[in-house]
């Protein structure tokens, strides 16, 4: 039970937060993603230039990504609402890594207005990014590397060779031979083959890769890379019989490959969900306790709160609040109202015995938590709040009502 | 490729409207919706008051609805907005059927002020619901049975003891011994155990044990059931070697159940996906072609436009608008921009050659299509039109902008 100590929060204060703001609602440490983005910045020390550009998918929240810009980080963006949402923020040039896949034109000419540094994912995305520059002169520019059958994907994100993402070596080198002759100052690198990975070791040879291709692509395009961008996927501990990933030991691998191969080279990640997932709860109010053929806690949160568990069979830990010291007595089945049977935050789940009124802390959901809701059944997306070091709340993102789940309907 | 031959739409005019309404789109057949609609109210006839409510979940857009109202549909609404939706475009009475789960009590409140037809989902609502009732007194009032055991589920749906809908008999029991206290004029009882099945035998089946519980409850509890609601779960044949359910058939063997137990009862159903599944149409132009490990179509729709592929790996046919009748040479993986990997709506799929700027008609999306869809990335829901057997179509949902996006943000 380590996680259930871990919360920023007493029923105390879970009680005076949803009374205040509503029920269901998403609570984030912002001490808890302060002290995260530190850990991440002081492994990476060694780096020369190191940022890790957030990946705003996983919490497109301005008042969370504000957080993070302050503590040194970029935006990782993947659309034209990120961008815009970045831009809305002030941001701009290099605290903006666009990151994108079938990208249509004019979302490359917002990225470059906005002096993103842009990655390339695709061969044949080269003549709509040169249509889109329209003979401006950019300074900094990447390419998504895909290796293919020489890494394993893992079970999230899937085998290389069936994603989307990314190119080969022989595109790649078309690819810089093409941006070489664009007066482009900074070339990059990027890769990102796993999501939401544990073991260190993943990514040391992962970069081990992704320098093998960059000497190939250098040798063939006859370009220098000043840049390498090593992506997301450190992984977050859902489970409490999972350690977390060792970032020290991360870093240190990284740094142990690039001092090998002597490359003076600026190194920037785009993690999202390792910063913040374990530092955002979803608190949601028993509303019914069901006898059914199996016990249900029937809470006011549904799937459109949080996907995770109904989309990928994703655990996320659940706390009874005020009950943490009683034993786990009860097997529960935690759903929502949405008639749709995936519907359930938790499956067969051992607890104190709860009862109507209770709230549940489910943790974890900092990250993809939010960001992911639907509005299938009519239902409405929750508000979201940031908790201070100072135990004050503010609020950054309204709960939704049903004029806005009315608003593009033509009557 | 029968299915190809069925469009209600060719190339010429899908240019037409993506010019008109943007790209991508979804677009309704009216005339398709009218005739299966009267397809299932002919195959019903015999059933005295018959009516179909439709599960407004598959398809919460009005201009749909009024369609489905005028050819003699009630709605089936499962939440506050659908209520509010219902009651917004002038419904009410019995023309609403009210199912639900793990009810909040002020939706218990506006389902009672709209006269709509309450079905109770579980024991432990009924003091909610008498709460909520406060001294009024209300005609009609369902319960929601789940057979547990003594029937299999399919494989959406799950099996019944592991699904959180409905109760079993001594809790129906109880159930209709408190609601007998309400002066309440006509009972009804309901059930729905499948989704999307396309046995027509498992429906009879289905009603039989219906009946077994009936008559069971109206023995121990000492009530009169009038109306039984045999719940959706009619299934769509998205996969071209599927057969289509036999209607006739479903219909001819409740009545056969019906007489064989001498039951003067009505009859009513809440199906969504078989009246409107196989009329709706994702119209998405093709950005890029793309050849990495495999060969990718890149459309400008993406996951946020349909999740049923991605989220179920469900299977939805694809049309090369304009190449019906080329050999089907080449196999695609047809992507969107999402940045996740599951956002695929076919993977390995044989197609005529498709070229940039072609438009592929996603077949089979009328039902729980745009309904449920999500914003993640900061992707945007599209727009909706139906298109009249005059061949004008009209916007019945605007799409989605990057303001509807940021508006409950706290900048």
């Amino acid at each position: 039970m380590g996680k259930d100590l871990a919360l920023p929060f007493d029923l105390d204060i879970a009680e005076k937060l949803l009374n205040e703001f509503g029920s269901p609602l998403y609570v984030y440490d912002e001490q808890g993603i302060r002290e995260t983005a530190q850990d991440l910045h002081e492994a990476f020390s060694w780096a020369k230039g190191y940022k890790n550009y957030f990946a705003v998918k996983a919490t497109p929240t301005p008042g969370i990504l504000k957080i993070l810009v302050d503590a040194g980080m970029g935006l990782d963006c993947s659309t034209r609402s990120e961008l815009l949402m970045a831009q809305k923020m002030g941001l701009a040039g290099t605290d903006i890594f666009y990151t994108s896949n079938n990208t249509p034109l004019e979302d490359f000419e917002l990225a470059i207005d906005l002096g993103a540094t842009i990655n390339i994912d695709d061969l044949t995305q080269f003549p709509v990014f040169l249509k889109a520059l329209n003979g401006r002169r950019i300074e900094r520019v990447a390419a998504r590397y895909n290796p293919g059958g020489l890494k394993t994907g893992n079970a999230i994100i899937g085998e290389p060779t069936e994603a989307k993402y990314g190119m080969g070596i022989d595109s790649l080198v078309q690819t810089f031979k093409l941006l070489n002759e664009q007066q482009i100052t900074e070339f990059g690198l990027h890769t990102m083959v796993v999501s939401n990975e544990l073991q260190s070791d993943y990514f040391v040879d992962t970069a081990s890769l992704l320098f093998d291709a960059m000497e190939e692509v250098e040798r063939r395009a006859g370009v220098g890379f000043s840049f390498v961008n090593l992506g997301g996927g450190l992984g977050h501990n859902y489970k409490t019989d999972e350690d977390p990933i060792d970032i020290q030991k991360v870093a240190d691998g990284v740094k142990r490959v690039i001092k090998e191969r002597k490359k003076k080279i600026s190194v920037c990640t785009e993690n999202g969900r390792y910063v913040t997932a374990q530092h955002g709860y979803l608190l949601t109010r028993v509303r019914y306790v069901m006898h059914k053929y199996k016990t249900y806690l029937g809470v006011d949160a549904s799937m459109q709160n949080l996907m995770r568990p109904g989309m990928y069979g994703a655990y996320h830990h659940v706390t009874v609040l005020g009950k943490e010291k009683k034993n786990h007595t009860n097997t529960y089945d935690i759903v929502g109202a949405l008639c749709e049977n995936n519907d359930k935050f938790a499956i067969s789940r051992e607890l104190p015995e709860a009862i109507e009124g209770d709230i549940l802390a489910i943790h974890d959901t900092g990250a993809h938590g939010h960001a992911m809701g639907f509005n299938y059944n009519g239902l409405l997306r929750s508000a979201e709040v940031i908790l201070s070091p100072n135990g004050k709340a503010r609020l950054v993102r309204r709960a939704e009502t049903v004029e806005d789940y009315f608003r593009t309907i033509i009557w």
